[in-house]
């Protein structure tokens, strides 16, 4: 028998309770109804997925569930917002049922994991294309925004860099003696959901790491006019990382690969004490526009890239 | 030169300046920002649209646009919801300019009319789909379920019945003699926002008309745990979906064709008279499950079908 479109949802994706307080009611009406808490502003996000662009027909569903979340959660986690709920747009070519219950499972863990509610969503039918929009909650005017970096500000990073890349490079053939932590890094992004919090009001600006540090901090850049210089000797890498260089010579892989999905972020020096959560100092903001490293104690400029669709 | 997925979503859609009062901060940033005021509860939906599922390859790129996000607008309007603000995620298989601003002036043109702002997106190549998420501001506790018709319930239509369906029949083929009235339903629906805000209070029960009466229907009845009679000679049909029943005896269509995106609605007796709107009387809510049909003086039970993917 033939699963109809309701059923196909309720089945795989209505077995989570609702769970976060914020929810008046979920799937099933025209539209989910959210309560914002007095005090609070909502901040939104979409990221779609497609099959063959962002992952191959083969891709292991449950960690597409899983990181279809992330990347979004990522995107809150970036504003310093407490993600609640979220939608999900599915586009599926068949209905597979062991897909489709993989695929809900790595998506729902992680929204479990957050308190975070599937609320709504659409599903039809047509190439492999998984589009969600993410809700969170924000104490009004303590939003982390890119464009509020001051010359002179620290700039931060959680966690480590260049490893999702590695993990990428692993997966393109490169011989690795560990593989193991970087391929984890590049298939099971973990949103830095909790530093985010602990970074609003604190941070002066906020990115994640989603295209690549260099890209990703000349947004920062660009939207808050200033420049920045990076310290090459202080931008934490892993031993894993640190052999890829020393064999291949890329120093620039991690500048550039994207994935990592960690908080880049800048805090006025004043502030940089108050910070509660492991982060490693960078670089620094300045007036003069571009983005510089220090590296080998020559300063030189590094150009900005990130991945672009169409290009 | 190849457009960047930043400068293709800058160049087309953003164009429009933010004109909603809760928007805070919109396309730019990890997340855009709303603020919810004190009192009311954010609606929220989406929907998607897939190329040769959806629409063909040639549809008309102004008429998509539009009708993307009138359906989108649409379900805000049956939970009584004004609209304020979309997100927007494209996937498109190539950069077509001409195409692109077709596309984006029939989604900027509507989404004018109601002070809605395009708040984010994601742009992504790949097989064209297109999914909006539409957000609604309605008074806390007054948004227009679909559980909530009671026996005795009279039931209500905005607009006229089975012009969307027949706009479809003449597309296939059909011979009409005035068809623009019915192919313009069909190619440009327009949602029902004002009626919508008007039944916010009075209304107990509300769903558009995306699917077919008798499905749409169906989904009160079934979440209100109620049966229905619908009165066919009192149903709002135009004179040309009259000639066409006259013309093929095809009386089923009315009810169960899709796309007129008005509004059905139940009201008690004594809230009828408060009903502000243009709007049809078509029958009443009974306690008795299923949906029937008075027709020709026999009452019979008329099926509920209505559109499914996959099926």
């Amino acid at each position: 028998m033939p699963l109809s479109e309701f059923s196909l949802i309720q089945r795989f994706f209505t077995k989570q309770q609702i769970t976060n307080p914020s929810t008046r009611l979920g799937i099933g009406d025209d539209c989910a109804l959210l309560s914002i808490p007095e005090g609070f502003e909502l901040a939104i996000t979409t990221d779609t997925m497609v099959e063959n662009v962002h992952f191959f027909a083969d891709a292991d569903p449950e960690l597409l569930g899983h990181k279809l979340l992330a990347v979004n959660l990522s995107d809150l986690a970036a504003m310093g917002a407490k993600p609640v709920s979220v939608t999900l747009a599915l586009t599926l070519p068949k209905v597979d049922e062991n897909w489709l219950a993989a695929f809900a499972s790595g998506f729902l863990t992680l929204a479990e994991r957050y308190s975070v509610d599937l609320i709504g969503g659409d599903t039809t039918s047509g190439p492999l294309t998984l589009t969600v929009q993410a809700l969170g909650l924000v104490p009004k005017g303590r939003a982390l925004l890119r464009s509020s970096a001051n010359p002179g500000d620290f700039i931060y990073m959680t966690g480590a860099l260049g490893d999702a890349g590695l993990g990428l490079k692993i997966k393109q053939g490169y011989n690795c003696e560990h593989p193991q932590a970087a391929l984890t890094r590049f298939n099971r992004p973990e949103p830095q959901v909790e530093a985010g919090l602990a970074l609003s009001g604190i941070a002066t600006a906020c990115i994640d790491l989603s295209d690549g540090l260099a890209g990703d901090l000349g947004h920062i850049l660009q939207q808050s006019r200033v420049g920045a210089c990076l310290d090459w000797d202080a931008l934490p890498l892993s031993t894993a990382v640190q052999a890829y260089i020393n064999d291949t010579g890329d120093w620039v892989m991690p500048l550039t690969a994207g994935d990592d999905y960690e908080l880049c972020f800048t805090v006025s020096p004043e502030q940089a004490k108050h910070l509660t959560i492991p982060a490693t100092k960078i670089g620094i903001i300045e007036s003069q526009a571009g983005l510089r490293l220090c590296k080998s104690s020559v300063i030189q400029p590094l150009e900005v890239k990130s991945f672009e669709h169409f290009s």
